[in-house]
């Protein structure tokens, strides 16, 4: 890769020159690429986007309660924002991966990307300062913000699982019930979910079947979200 | 509450001076007191602490790995850390709370000690900019930063729960395999945490009895610790 050519590209779609090429290479650089990579850049990019997102929803919207600004910002700053980011930016083809990753379509992978467009915020912060990275940061989700609503209800985690699943044209879960404990009113329900993304099936429980379902389909989810990482 | 002696009083603890003390009557009041209180400062305060923390352990920490950042800042920004910084300070006098929470000690609550610590953070983010909040926040945690060790390890959650009960002199908590599934080699575990803290028992399922009863104990750690916020 030609580090020139990457930061004239940068600047071109981040609107940011980097003074420092070397900070710019390590951001772009998977940890299957080289010993020195971008992870760390990636744990000080998602602390400033963190701080970015929560004071320009902060000031934006005055009278919305602590707990929507809480999701709002969840929602900007998740990976498959930041991988949105990293797609319209065409980062992919500036990345340094290791030839497995590279075998097995690492620059299309969503992960991949959302972690360098943070570890690009990072690298900006270092290379100026917080002001110029949070130009930066709100120039590229500005069209995401303006897109928010603070009354957006989240998808609880069964919808979610759903639609993750059927995204991917997978079965869709199934769940079942394995044990009611307690009397009448004082119900504790225990569920299984099971789902073909899963060898194992996970177990949720609660005071009601719809929260033991809820407890499983999250865990669910973390798992299949675990493996999608790794 | 004299807002002018808080002010002073902020001065002579944190090392910074209020110019809007709306501001910090803000910062100071629980949700319990009035209509317009503390917890959207603690959302933007949160935020200022996660990236000054962030920025601090990657200068002063050049050559440790994202993971163990990531547990250091945890430890530095969590719930305890913040409620000791307030009581250091003697924060409680100053603090606005509803008859109900008053009544009930709630001057001594970790966790309302913890969300003012982080609501000031955000109000002297506004008043000043991130770098004075910077200089605060460091000053604070100077001596916990200095004892930070990048190679401890963090307590398993069989442990933390075992601790968590013997510090309130509760009894242990007792964990039974409920299911065994699978061939020798690839089997799935269910085990059941029982513990007098709740009602109900947790399920983890892992691969081993280890796992399930981790993943069981993590589960009865959140239950606990939503109640102890609540």
């Amino acid at each position: 890769m030609d580090i020139n050519a990457a930061a004239r590209h940068i600047k071109k779609s981040f609107g940011y020159q980097f003074s420092n090429l070397e900070l710019l290479d390590l951001a772009l650089t998977h940890r299957s690429a080289a010993k020195a990579h971008n992870e760390r850049l990636e744990f000080l990019g998602d602390a400033v986007l963190g701080m970015v997102v929560a004071k320009t929803l902060y000031t934006r919207y005055p009278n919305v309660p602590e707990g929507k600004l809480t999701r709002m910002r969840a929602s900007l700053v998740k990976g498959e924002t930041l991988a949105g980011v990293a797609k319209d930016a065409q980062l992919g083809e500036w990345l340094k991966l290791g030839s497995g990753e590279l075998k097995s379509g690492g620059k299309r992978r969503a992960s991949i990307l959302a972690d360098v467009t943070e570890a690009l915020f990072g690298a900006i912060y270092l290379d100026a300062d917080v002001d110029v990275c949070e130009r930066v940061i709100l120039k590229l989700l500005e069209s995401r913000i303006a897109k928010l609503d603070p009354n957006a209800h989240p998808k609880d985690f069964k919808t979610q699982l759903q639609e993750f699943l059927q995204s991917r044209k997978q079965a869709l879960p199934h769940y079942e019930i394995k044990d009611i404990q307690g009397k009448e009113h004082d119900q504790t329900f225990t569920v299984a979910c099971q789902c073909a993304a899963a060898s194992e099936p996970t177990i949720g429980v609660g005071p009601s079947r719809r929260r033991a379902e809820q407890h499983a389909a999250q865990q669910m989810l973390e798992i299949i979200n675990q493996r999608a990482k790794s």
